[in-house]
């Protein structure tokens, strides 16, 4: 079910898994090691949210797939009854593990953890996650890195396209949805080619994969308005790795359904909270005799319990309490952001709640991504001058 | 109020607070830096957790007691609506400072935290501890060290008593009750003397200090089963820094009341977890598929969700949220065994109880208790080379 904004691509949708229904656009936090890293699955549900991001690579190279399958899968594992999509891993055989070597039949890889070396196949992906019994599992995919030339990008590209197929055949379990990844590094040719072949492939749902990875916000923002419109229209749209407030308004105007991101959660263990007003740091002496809560307006229970002053001493301090406090923050907020967000599409008011949000929204990120940008710049010029 | 067991000298009571009753024994988890290290204020109340301990040197230093008092005082400033006890930081100024320095006046000292020089008096202590604004208070007491002369133990012991005396002076507040402490190292006349002197200044409550530093327990042991026969009967008796659950069963039995220790908060950030079968290191590999939660009969928030194999994966990817786990489990441990030594001194049966609970309970401590008493025997003998 899909209905769209009035005066925008956006759109309201409902994934319906085994799990439970999940309204869309959606932000999945993100719990990696089957964990949200320093809440309790009750603290998630008390902030109503409904779906969280688990990870094959890791949860392969520890605990073991084997453990949790006889565990009795991970939503039994880590107490966790709502929604569970877990990524392939391919993300994370590219960035995280060393000496891979990608053939065709799969990559070989070395464990980031103690450096063992392993095989993940498109078959054996599948596999995986489908012992961890997640309700939407993802195809293995190449990630090209900036350093790739072009024409490392375009094998990567049509390499996943094949895998993707090969997912596909070896899916076993009817009760997960398998989704293909979008790649084509920045090139908007392969991206479109890319759209074309994996649609053709009938996958239940397509992600966007291979993107905000450091690169210039507008070419990121490029490549998600030139491929969203060749997705599916019925089927939902993820935009994998993303992200920031103001990347998610962007991402739902151009019809993106799903979303996670290590950010929010990231970022409030380094004492980096959202405001309506932007980003603040805790850590800073601003706040250190503060009496009013980060944000007065929210109704968290870090907001309605404890006063930035006390948040300011916990980080100080080095105290756990901190990283939980943040964490069960910065998730509520993000939930209340997405719930106003699928208001405002329902409404047929989203162009005005996203005029209105970035008005008042500044990013401390802006600094940081100018720095990403002239990064990015460097790479690209250097992988031109290595053609 | 106070009832006394019908086979034993171990006692019922009821401390009576402004911020409600608590029912003794009782063990109070540690939040020295206001917060119990990895659980919220909510999660506390949810095991039913009535009274904490935090400390005035912690927040002295760090984030300092004038921005507590603006920030409405500790009850507030950490959101804990229930009962709070602060120790005066005299332990601690002579277990975690350096470069200390006793006078009569009072004890010059260095930060841990940055070196920066600070003093502290007995007037001090309770001026501090007023702008904190705890339930219970702490008289500022000098705390020897094994490695002391016994002149330097007997002249600290009676300048504990002179401070003491000095404490209740400086007292303004009428709604704290400021506790002596019991000092005279592990010399028996000494610590009868102190009793003594501390009981003729009509302190509304007692602690016995100097104690469980690492010195064999049985030393540990003829102490308290000297000097707490000599505290007020009326009054409650507070043993500081113990402990373990068979340390507190014999701290009962000699009818102490209260109790505290970091014992369970920090060996289960450590993966020690405490059972009916004694303690086990969940980081041990034979839990690593294990189904089963860590105690079967435990009713706690972690042991009622997730298995003993969840956790061991927490701690072995060194996730936030095993601490967190595993601190819930231990102040559960406590609460359910505190609750058990009340009820079986309310029906009479103390010692049945204690007997049938150390049948059961294989302690792993014993090991590092054997190092420690051999440690404790080379020190003795190093400071009787010394006379």
């Amino acid at each position: 079910m899909i209905k769209t904004s009035a005066d925008s691509r956006a759109r309201l949708g409902w994934l319906i898994t085994p799990h439970g229904t999940v309204e869309t656009p959606v932000f999945m936090p993100v719990g990696s090691q089957a964990t949200v890293k320093g809440v309790t699955p009750l603290q998630l549900k008390e902030i109503d949210i409904r779906m969280i991001l688990a990870n094959n690579y890791h949860l392969y190279l520890r605990p073991g797939i084997e453990i949790i399958r006889k565990m009795g899968g991970l939503h039994k594992f880590m107490d966790w009854d709502r929604v569970i999509l877990t990524d392939s891993g391919g993300f994370q055989v590219f960035s995280l593990s060393r000496l891979r070597k990608i053939q065709e039949k799969g990559v070989k890889f070395q464990s980031h953890i103690d450096g063992s070396e392993h095989f993940l196949s498109p078959e054996l992906a599948v596999e995986l996650q489908e012992g961890l019994g997640a309700d939407v599992i993802m195809a293995l995919d190449i990630c090209p890195s900036f350093q790739d030339k072009p024409e490392q990008v375009r094998e990567a590209t049509q390499r996943t396209h094949r895998w993707a197929e090969r997912c596909l055949k070896a899916q076993k379990r009817s009760d997960q949805a398998l989704f293909g990844i979008v790649q084509g590094g920045f090139n908007m040719d392969w991206r479109k080619e890319s759209a074309a072949v994996l649609t053709s492939l009938d996958f239940p749902g397509y992600a966007l994969g291979g993107l905000s990875l450091g690169e210039p916000r507008e070419q990121t923002q490029k490549m998600i308005a030139l491929t969203a419109p060749l997705l599916p229209e019925n089927k939902p749209h993820y935009l994998m790795g993303v992200g920031s407030p103001e990347d998610i308004l962007f991402g739902v105007e151009q019809g993106i359904d799903m979303f996670d991101s290590v950010l929010p959660t990231r970022v409030a263990r380094n004492g980096g909270l959202y405001t309506l007003n932007g980003r603040i740091n805790i850590r800073n002496a601003r706040w250190k005799e503060s009496a009013q809560p980060v944000d007065p307006t929210c109704g968290c229970y870090t907001c309605s319990h404890f006063s930035a002053a006390y948040l300011h001493h916990l980080f100080k301090a080095e105290e756990l309490l901190a990283y939980t406090l943040a964490t069960l923050h910065n998730l509520s907020f993000m939930y209340n952001f997405m719930k106003q967000v699928r208001q405002s599409i329902s409404q047929g008011g989203f162009n005005c709640f996203k005029a209105d949000f970035l008005a008042g929204y500044q990013s401390s990120d802006e600094q940081v991504r100018i720095a990403q940008k002239q990064k990015w710049l460097e790479n690209w010029e250097q992988r031109e001058n290595q053609k």
